[in-house]
């Protein structure tokens, strides 16, 4: 800041500004159209047709759209041949580490989860330095398979269960990490694996945060045009640690911190059994998974396999699974009665583990929602609590996020640019 | 829009656009700095001296700066005439009606709190209207006594213990309403009294949210040039009720459908007393006023009178007053716990009853906050938990946005539109 005149300079900055800025207007039409010509982009955007077909020219040249070989009728002005976002070129990894699995997956521009893959293994013994070594090598064979699709991820997003902030992940209870620099880590053991390759940069974050993004922007349902989508929810993931992230009019709600959302430690019983925490009592001890399957009589260390024959049980009609449920249920309800009247949010995501037991847990923790929440907008069976959709993880928010960076902005990864 | 070319039409909505702006960016400057010099505002906001100039001529002719009688050395450049923000003319008006009083104050242009009226009354008895007339009478009271300052409040702001959206207060455990169109009664109601004025606009907020926002603006300690004023916090208001409020980054989180902050009925014992919003086991009976009367052995109608005498034993060392405050806070500890886990804030600010009995409070509070925050931010007496600021309740905050209002734009309130 200074005391010269300040009119000149923006005014000068402002036409390559307004380009850039256009090309992404242009892109993320396109990309939420799924299918555009340039006359319905001008439409849309309020540019005139030259200025949409100089902006589409670049972005084809630059590799983020490409043509489609038929010409869409039906619209008004001339028909024109139709747009879409390419399926090659620039992409998003997602990489979500978790206590007893490893998911890498490869997203295309237009959001496709298009390679997958995923790792069963306990990650409870190692080092986490070991642990994010292997992470690096699953994501390594995907950046092959991505390659062989003409897909080059621009960055990389890993998905913790635990406390991230500054690339560190502070602190993971049930990992058992502390402290750790993950992002420099991973990144290392990244760009020792594929020593031809530019080095991808890494960024972390909480896996029930990009769990959360993935609902935002792929969950709702594909029938109905998405009006049933919500844009203010609580998102929880049930695995072995309860996780939690709130969005709110679209927006990942943070904190101070980057803390925000940590559901599973949220106080049932002040006096109740140990949790991993350091703490008495908290939400994980009763409806995170050990819990749930220790109450049920099943192996607490079954894992997936155990919440299979739960969920099998429950099924059958099995009593003790049933009374499990309903209990587990009533205390998640309780739990989140307080955290919707603290924070109002439209609806309650049940993700992870909790997305397939929703049938036999819901109704008690509607109960309480109805009974607790003082603005009386819940009631039983409204759809306010309801399972999440099964067409996000964590591991596609993580890769998504990269992609939204590349539609926010596209020019840095212009073709030429990319590795 | 449409697709004619949108080049032309920001560049000519730009220069009124950015003349309204830079007289609000002024106006603002000398606000925040409390008194300043042309050459200081220039300087500060990086416009020329003579812009800044003809700005201030505006600003002084329209009614919302004044000259200063003596001149500023010290300064860089030629000392100049000081200029304040006018102590005259646009004012905020904010009416706090709770359950057992109301308070009406004038806030000039600088914030500061030039009328206020409180009276003590049970709210409880009465309709809705004729609350709300009463309460017109008290802020016809303190608007005769800032038209005597030559004080012109532009618009009134009513701070209320419940759930308000869209001008209507949802529901008010404590008060026993529900579905009272607030703002329109109490615009009525005024308007009747004063029929030679033009009709003031009302709006209306939930007063923990009015009374957090006086503390973002007005709290912190004035000694220490700001340095420990916290934008990201937990605002707790005890009176009969516990009313909430979530401050992240200097915004106040208002959730879906403006409800967010209850966290007066978190449920702390789903198995507890019943409670008045029809729940069982609320914060509300375990740390609310009535129950902290009740549980030291005081009468729990005697409000802040039965408050006072809870203080006065305490400071005297009286076992059961201590044991009462001390159970309260831990209660209040372990829900606010859960909070901090979930919204990741700065600090938490006890307002309300609970500001003065704070000392006897938060030792237990801050123990299981240090015991359950997973962050690890959380210990014993590092201030994160606190007593809120003394200079400014719910009434201040609400008078303090209608004047934050005229600050960001102050060109419709200019001296020949007020009334």
């Amino acid at each position: 800041m200074n005391s010269s005149d300040p009119s000149a300079t923006p005014l000068k900055a402002d036409k390559a500004t307004v380009r850039r800025h256009n090309l992404s207007l242009v892109l993320r039409t396109v990309h939420s159209e799924g299918e555009a010509t340039r006359a319905g982009v001008a439409g849309r955007v309020g540019l005139t047709r030259a200025a949409v077909s100089s902006l589409v020219d670049q972005l084809i040249a630059d590799g983020f759209l490409t043509e489609w070989g038929k010409t869409l009728s039906g619209q008004v002005g001339r028909p024109g041949t139709a747009l879409k976002v390419a399926r090659t070129g620039p992409a998003g990894l997602g990489i979500e580490i978790n206590i007893d699995y490893v998911t890498v997956c490869v997203v295309d521009l237009a959001g496709t989860d298009r390679v997958r893959l995923v790792e069963r293994k306990d990650n409870r013994g190692a080092a986490p330095s070991t642990v994010l070594a292997q992470a690096a090598q699953i994501a390594a064979r995907a950046l092959e398979s991505a390659a062989e699709q003409e897909l080059h991820p621009v960055a990389a997003e890993l998905a913790l269960p635990g406390l991230v902030s500054g690339g560190t992940m502070r602190q993971a209870p049930n990992l058992g990490w502390s402290r750790v620099p993950v992002e420099g880590l991973f990144a290392q053991a990244l760009t020792a694996l594929r020593p031809a390759h530019r080095a991808l940069p890494v960024s972390a974050d909480n896996e029930a945060n990009l769990a959360a993004m993935a609902e935002l922007w792929f969950g709702g349902c594909a029938g109905d045009g998405g009006r049933d989508r919500v844009n203010s929810f609580i998102y929880l993931t049930g695995e072995i640690g309860i996780g939690g992230a709130l969005v709110l009019n679209g927006q990942l709600l943070r904190g101070a911190h980057g803390f925000a959302g940590e559901i599973g430690h949220v106080v049932v019983d002040p006096d109740g059994p140990d949790c991993r925490c350091g703490a008495r009592g908290c939400l994980e001890q009763y409806a995170g998974q050990a819990a749930l399957l220790r109450a049920a009589g099943l192996d607490e260390a079954a894992g997936a396999a155990g919440i299979d024959e739960l969920e099998t049980r429950a099924r059958a009609g099995d009593d003790r699974a049933l009374s499990t449920l309903e209990s587990a249920g009533r205390r998640l309800g309780q739990v989140l009665s307080g955290a919707v009247n603290l924070v109002d949010p439209d609806a309650v995501m049940l993700g992870g583990v909790f997305r397939r037991l929703t049938p036999w847990m819901a109704p008690a923790a509607d109960e309480e929602l109805t009974g607790r929440v003082v603005s009386g907008l819940w009631s039983p069976g409204n759809g306010r609590l309801r399972a999440s959709s099964s067409s996000g993880d964590a591991a596609r928010g993580a890769a998504a996020r990269v992609v939204r960076e590349v539609l926010a902005d596209p020019a840095p990864y212009a073709k030429h640019r990319v590795v």
